[in-house]
């Protein structure tokens, strides 16, 4: 079992424990060509579980799933200035098709703002028009030159964007706000992974946006990971693309524009946050797998009979709607199986033995705490749907509780670097609303402001950095 | 209305007709990038109706999604001969990532067998791991130089892939007929596009396959269109890539492989087979939306009833898990709206006026016939659900019989050219097997071989193009 098992502890090595949690269960992979990665069947599952979730938010919202092309020419690129200095240094180019260089290079789209955008210019006529609300799932590729590490950082992932085009800035906000919002419930309510939402600064914002609001959890290292970002982008690409309409006023205006994306890196952060030493705990609400049936026959026991009963509860459970494997295989033992179903995280394990035929019962352990409980046939349904809605709740719970314990509020610089260096987390800092102590305390500590909350809260000190007049409480932290 | 809807006749210009029905239906459009296309909300909507029908499929039988990279370095490219020189005319090639030029250049994957086998290899080690059955969504890319044809001849296009490895060929060869079967469903039960199934020739098959198993429908001009391919690639990927495992015999032996997919070219088909003069025309099993609802006020009538009814009507059909629009808008008229769904191909459209209130009754009008029926309040769902059978089962038909007149025996050459140059569709023709006769066929007619039957057929006459011994019945056509 050893070598299939994990063999560092999370909490002695979470690098080294991520990548082993991530191969050993069989989320994903390294792909055979550099800086990629192989979304294998469980990870996938996840993503298209999110997919569905995420959809159905979106179109009961009025949005609309299109494809745009993979392709984005140079020219488009270059139109808006902040965003193609913020994405040239990590675009992938197409320089050749067939046997022909191309006049024009092609960059693999980093994000589809420009081609999407072009294209909006084309159809926008009239206010009647308006909104306009698509999304579009496909893979995006940044070409990243530091250590791949999986779902966190390769050159290409898979994401949702989503672009909107309104009449008015009011509309685009709210926009932004609703979509924040619905990233937020996917990430508690599903994900189990509680965040702090606000806005970026300056500095940090998605590059040609009017302003950047996000999404950021906190990992078992201390560090932040952004789960999404939601951009109003004001009139910034309207204006280089030229994306107009004619109001009800009969003038001419340029739209309002949000756009906004969630990635696979979500998944980094569950596997993150949930997992322990024997692996993956993946949160009932997501996992493809939500219970596993293990029969444990004994040599001296009627097998047929265990066999028939752990059918039964397979049928059982799967007509209740959840989704149950029954591991009936006979080539591994039951404490194989124990094993190799806790390292792919699924949330509940139903045993089933010669004693449990005898007591018309069944044995019911949970993937979080690992305890064990007995309930009776008739209500084995009920049984695992209590407890699955138990281990989402507690996964959340324990993971907002770390959350909260790496929430701290400091008064001086020196006080920051303390926090910084011996737990890490969410530091609670004063700041005076300058970009140049910002980008100093990047320099110097590596952390970056990750969130500004909507509603400002006063200072406690003054700027951390400067020692000038503080503005507002922001949250620093290092970052994935 | 003129410049709104389609100016030509599909009889009379079939390409014209074709481009003026997608672009304005809004099904989709030209990209801003050359050669590529943008699948707007209606298209991409189908074929998300499509991925639920083929994933439930694929899912039921024991296949898994997943996604693999979209970079396939030249050197994997390389390793099947074969396929190498099938692809690398059209591939489109990264060669600078960030502002360094790669020391290896990277294929955009016109189809993905080389890096998915690349790590089949690292993954397969006992029998215990066969089969492997996997499939991915995705776009590909082929470098076409032709001029772009929307759905059919695009530099960039969705589909499915599908990579099965197994033990033996026996294995591989039902695992190839397998899924033939299940995209002959999708084709004919859902797209209803009734198609002929067979093998393809040594010329036609796909690049490194052992064989090639096809589904070719035809089009209105006579031309065949392939629907999707299943092929069984043997060992000649398994041998290059080195994917082996151990048997239960304890030796080492290569796996017998298989690939399979099906493109958004079958949109492509939907709208040729189905559209006629108005517009579109979507098979009721996959149309996004299968019923509009029209209120049509009058000004001296009670609108507030009429809204009313509509509303309860849209209500009824919803909940009986009709797909259905209620077209309220103020802005259009009630004969605007109508050529707008018939443009936009929707099925049913349930039309509420005064009479129809007073009578408490609704008027349908079906999209195949425009024949209009009444129906009591009471009967509104059964009537819909009924007519959307109808007009499936009725635009099935409809091709179906387009298909058999367009199949024509032939039995020699003159009589080959004949009808190739006057009706054109599938000609029977018996063929002594030899590959320069099909290309000879090919080069003077353009017309190839489509389909070899997977009963062999017994000739009526000598090859037609040599005079020798006929081995078989084949079916030539022209294609897209």
């Amino acid at each position: 079992m050893s070598d299939l098992g994990i063999t560092v502890k999370k909490s002695e090595d979470l690098s080294e424990w991520y990548t082993q949690v991530i191969l050993k269960s069989g989320l994903a992979d390294y792909a055979q060509v550099k800086g990629c990665m192989v979304f294998r069947e469980l990870s996938y599952a996840i993503w298209e579980r999110i997919q569905q979730i995420f959809n159905e938010k979106i179109k009961r919202t009025g949005h609309k799933n299109v494809y745009f092309p993979l392709f984005i020419p140079e020219s488009f690129l270059k139109k808006e200035a902040e965003h193609f200095a913020g994405f040239v240094p990590e675009v992938a180019w197409v320089t050749i098709g067939g046997d022909t260089p191309l006049e024009e290079r092609l960059a693999i789209r980093p994000t589809s703002e420009t081609i999407i955008y072009a294209t909006y210019a084309k159809w926008i006529r009239s206010w009647r028009d308006l909104p306009i609300k698509l999304n579009q799932w496909c893979s995006v590729v940044r070409w990243e030159t530091k250590a791949t590490k999986l779902f966190l950082r390769t050159r290409e992932f898979l994401w949702q964007e989503g672009h909107t085009a309104h009449a008015t800035k009011e509309e685009a906000d709210k926009e932004v706000m609703e979509i924040l919002n619905e990233y937020r419930d996917i990430m508690e309510n599903y994900l189990a992974i509680p965040v702090l939402v606000g806005r970026k600064s300056e500095n940090e914002k998605f590059a040609g946006a009017l302003y950047t609001t996000t999404l950021e959890a906190i990992m078992p290292d201390g560090k932040a990971l952004q789960m999404g970002t939601s951009h109003n982008l004001g009139q910034n690409f309207s204006k280089v693309f030229d994306v107009k309409f004619i109001g009800e006023d009969e003038k001419e205006h340029y739209v309002w524009q949000t756009s906004w994306g969630m990635s696979t890196r979500v998944i980094g952060a569950m596997v993150m946050v949930h997992g322990d030493d024997k692996g993956l705990i993946i949160p009932p609400k997501v996992a493809p797998i939500q219970a596993v049936i293990v029969p444990i026959p004994y040599k001296t026991a009627d097998s047929s009979a265990i066999s028939a009963k752990a059918r039964e509860t397979y049928e059982k459970l799967s007509k209740a709607g959840i989704s149950t494997v029954l591991d009936d295989r006979k080539e591994y033992t039951p404490g194989w199986k124990f094993n190799d179903w806790e390292l792919k995280g699924v949330p509940v394990r139903v045993e089933i033995g010669p004693r449990d035929v005898a007591r018309e019962q069944v044995t019911l352990a949970r993937r979080d705490t690992f305890e064990k409980i007995v309930v009776k046939d008739e209500e084995v349904v009920e049984a695992v749907k209590r407890l699955l809605d138990d281990i989402q709740w507690n996964l959340y719970q324990r993971a907002k509780k770390f959350l909260e314990e790496h929430i701290t509020p400091v008064k001086s610089y020196d006080e920051f670097r303390e926090v910084l260096r011996t737990k890490g987390g969410f530091i609670k800092a004063s700041w005076c609303g300058s970009g140049e102590c910002e980008l100093k305390i990047k320099e110097e500590t590596g952390a970056t402001i990750r969130v500004i909350p909507f509603e400002k809260e006063a200072p406690i000190s003054s700027c951390i950095y400067c020692g000038g007049e503080a503005k507002e409480l922001v949250y620093f932290a290092r970052s994935y």
